[in-house]
């Protein structure tokens, strides 16, 4: 409808403007601003280095809730500040705070999780996007942003070895990956049922479910509560003594599903969390052929392994997959995130497809108007493609295949210093850059269960290391679960002394958290 | 299962390692590397500055196939190139690609998203959060970025007016945010039904319905889908003459759901995209009070004006919301993405409450090692906190409420302009910081769609201005949709003179797509 008259008080300005003037350079974006953010950063690195007390080891020694009131506290007051204090004084703010209470990643010792130390590289490139701040859902939300997106998708499709009709698209992280691969395939299985998910939704739906290793990541269990199929579509199929997917295992259970369920997706695992472990994706793929049944393999950590001659071929049979997740934030160096979904035929986006006026309109798209928005849950996206194109053109293929190899081989150092440690027992072998131990007292396990706990926050709270842990069924499938320890090197910095070094600091702090070595030493 | 003798291929090194050395400058996050990313990036900066060829206007001229295909030539080869040219090489690409085939959001005439020109101070930050590559999911991905976000969530919180038992979350975007926020109010009404959605899907749950206004964004219809209720839930409810949901009609819809039906929530916008137009909030949240269903409150633009002491006043009632989504890459002045999640009861995070033995184990989580996972969808997740705190803390609310106040003025002075203007017809005054009209050539309704359409291509193609376009309902409910041209003014340094030029601009534009001036001039 038309403007109409409406109330005066409305249509009359509140206040006289001022039209303050504002440098240019406070948007970060302009010629002066590009110069301003670089020399802030240099400003905010400068205070990092000059006044910041680093911490000797990865972390910050103390307990949590005290390491979390110090970093609140250098923070300042709490609320939002009614004045501001100026650029320069609040980057230094923040800088020191990352410093002096953060993860510091990069040192050796930081072997906790999947979040590896980012390359300079990738952070500088990530920088100028963010100066960009171009999105990728429409033309002119970002030319330069598609093209680069579009540029290392089809950079990543011929690295997985998928075909011509293949597609893909970025990510927040490779939950949310997950979670668009089974949607995909959920709509897809439902109209092969005649149920138009997208507008009918899946009640309808009979007996959805989802078969995964019992070794799978959990987020295809948190992607199946937040689809609506809920958690109990999960059917978690039995692994073999090297931790994958058994298909016997699998085959057999998709035989036995009556007509009264519907099959929505296979997902199977290239690179467990803890163990590195690929299921076998040749026989896998077969068997999801033989039913019909979607197949997205989730290889948001072994995927990097495709950069390396050398350990590539263990993901040999990835290129049959329906959709695949991979993180760029794991082996790929990349500061989160830097996840991509990738489909083998581009018409699985159709779920997807929104046309929405503000946004693409018809006359638009058919004058190539068009962005990404079709491919996406978001509509403003971040162009994380930017910091891996820099990444890729700076070091190629083969500078991240020799940083995987690197930590590869870390992984199988530490695996022989393991072995070679009496109180140390190996609990699964370097399969990709991880390896599991635990901590061995010859208590009960329950104590010994403990004690490894203990063990990891004591090096935690002693600011010496930060290495993960997790729990495994030491003794077979229904015995219980076990604390085990784990080193995840994603540090291609790292040197063997180093890690030996860790080993011992692991041995030190058993020592001191196991009574047989207290009472020794009493 | 504990190791056994394996193949013994798999257990020998296949290579024997090399144990390259390589420089810790390579890596972002220590001293080093901090220092290497400043140097990188102000490389990169000042090959952008010096060899660039920056568009004289918002973005480069050309159709968009030839844009993308030129951007896509300056990456260089297709696929990954197998070895590296080293980073400062592959960061001068990025810059100029970026630069010279990219959107300049800081050009007084980018004027068409809600996709402002980000702050250097939160550019600086960012940078500084991607160098420390910390994860919010637990203590030990990064306890700095916990306390920096716990800090902002705080304010934000009070911002918002929020009582004590309030929390929040950042998200990847306002569509996510909204999805989350649905998903919460899902499971709730499901729990309320005594069914546990997580666990057993939505199948069980009868005829689910969302109610928001027909200008609601369209995100809320694709998380209806996401979340497996379908499209179909959604129920328009109809606007009065300043595009506010009518509370009278929301009502009566209410009212006459049977049993059959399962309210899941009311979803009121503080902002529509297009119009800025807010819902009136105390009322729709009497209803929702009365009927005990969820209130969701899409805030994602309008949140800003909270920032301002003039505009404040137009969210009264947003207090009274069970869930908000408010997104700072909007009226915040942030890159991509800085959105938030507040609830109004910390326990509505249950639904995403989970333990993982490699995360939260129980004993540390009682040791205090804990992080955020259980408010999210995702796992990893980057530490948006950080440049939005820098942001606050440089700024204070007062400047950030200087540039909501500036950017509002502008779109006031862009309506009067507007009004003055025979070929220009208002169609929504400026309610925030938009304003959306028509140019009028006095032919028939669909060849002036057809020419508003032209008009607006011609702008991005010229490289002159990039505005924004929507579709009205020009003659009320039922009326045929018409394409409308909006300005997104969200740059707090453009000038009411730059405002006229482009003003001037589109007025030549549209002369120029229009056959009575193109024959007048013949």
């Amino acid at each position: 409808m038309r403007v109409e008259a409406e109330e005066g008080k409305q249509q009359a300005p509140d206040v006289a403007p001022r039209w303050p003037r504002r440098p240019s350079s406070v948007l970060a974006g302009s010629r002066e601003g590009l110069a301003a953010v670089s020399a802030a950063l240099t400003g905010a690195v400068g205070s990092a280095l000059a006044i910041a007390r680093w911490p000797t080891g990865p972390l910050r020694a103390g307990a949590p809730a005290d390491v979390l009131a110090a970093a609140k506290a250098a923070l300042g007051g709490d609320g939002i500040p009614e004045e501001g204090m100026g650029s320069e004084a609040a980057l230094a703010r923040l800088g020191r705070v990352l410093v002096e209470h953060g993860l510091h990643l990069s040192h050796a010792h930081a072997v906790a999780h999947l979040q590896p130390p980012p390359l300079a590289v990738a952070v500088a490139a990530d920088a100028l996007a963010s100066a960009s701040n171009a999105s990728l859902d429409t033309y002119d939300s970002g030319p330069s942003a598609i093209a680069v997106e579009r540029w290392l998708i089809a950079g990543l499709i011929e690295l997985a070895g998928l075909g011509s009709s293949a597609d893909g698209v970025l990510t927040p992280g490779g939950s949310l990956s997950n979670l668009m691969g089974l949607l995909l395939a959920r709509d897809a299985a439902a109209l092969r049922r005649g149920i138009d998910a997208r507008k009918e939704g899946v009640s309808a739906l009979p007996g959805p479910v989802v078969f995964c290793s019992e070794l799978a990541h959990f987020s295809v269990h948190r992607a199946c509560a937040a689809l609506g199929l809920g958690e109990g579509a999960v059917r978690p199929v039995p692994t073999d003594s090297r931790r994958r997917m058994s298909p016997d295992a699998l085959a057999a259970m998709l035989r036995e599903l009556g007509p009264e369920h519907t099959p929505l997706a296979i997902i199977a695992t290239a690179g467990t969390t803890d163990f590195g472990s690929v299921d076998p994706l040749p026989q896998i793929a077969a068997i999801a052929a033989e039913h019909g049944v979607w197949l997205h393999v989730d290889a948001a950590y072994g995927f990097g392994t495709l950069f390396s001659e050398r350990l590539a071929p263990r993901l040999a049979g990835i290129e049959l997959a329906d959709s695949i997740t991979l993180d760029l934030h794991k082996l790929g160096w990349q500061p989160a995130a830097a996840s991509v979904l990738l489909v083998s035929d581009a018409k699985a986006f159709t779920a997807l497809e929104r046309q929405v006026a503000y946004l693409n309109p018809e006359d638009d798209s058919e004058a190539g108007y068009d962005g990404l928005l079709g491919r996406s849950l978001q509509t403003t996206r971040r162009p994380d493609a930017v910091k891996v194109a820099a990444t890729l053109l700076a070091h190629g293929r083969r500078g991240l295949g020799d940083m995987v190899d690197t930590c590869h081989d870390l992984a199988r150092h530490a695996e022989a210093r393991i072995k070679a440690e009496p109180e140390l027992e190996l609990v699964a072998p370097a399969e990709l850059t991880t390896v599991v131990f635990r901590y061995r007292t010859g208590e009960d396990p329950a104590r010994e269960d403990e004690i490894n706990g203990q063990l990891r926050r004591r090096l935690m709270e002693t600011g010496v290391a930060l290495i993960g842990r997790t729990a495994v069924r030491l003794d077979g499938p229904g015995s219980p679960e076990r604390v085990c320890l784990k080193f995840t090197l994603l540090n291609p910095t790292t040197t063997p002394e180093e890690l030996d070094a860790l080993v011992n600091a692991v041995l030190a702090a058993g020592r001191a958290c196991s009574p047989r070595y207290q009472k020794g030493a009493a």
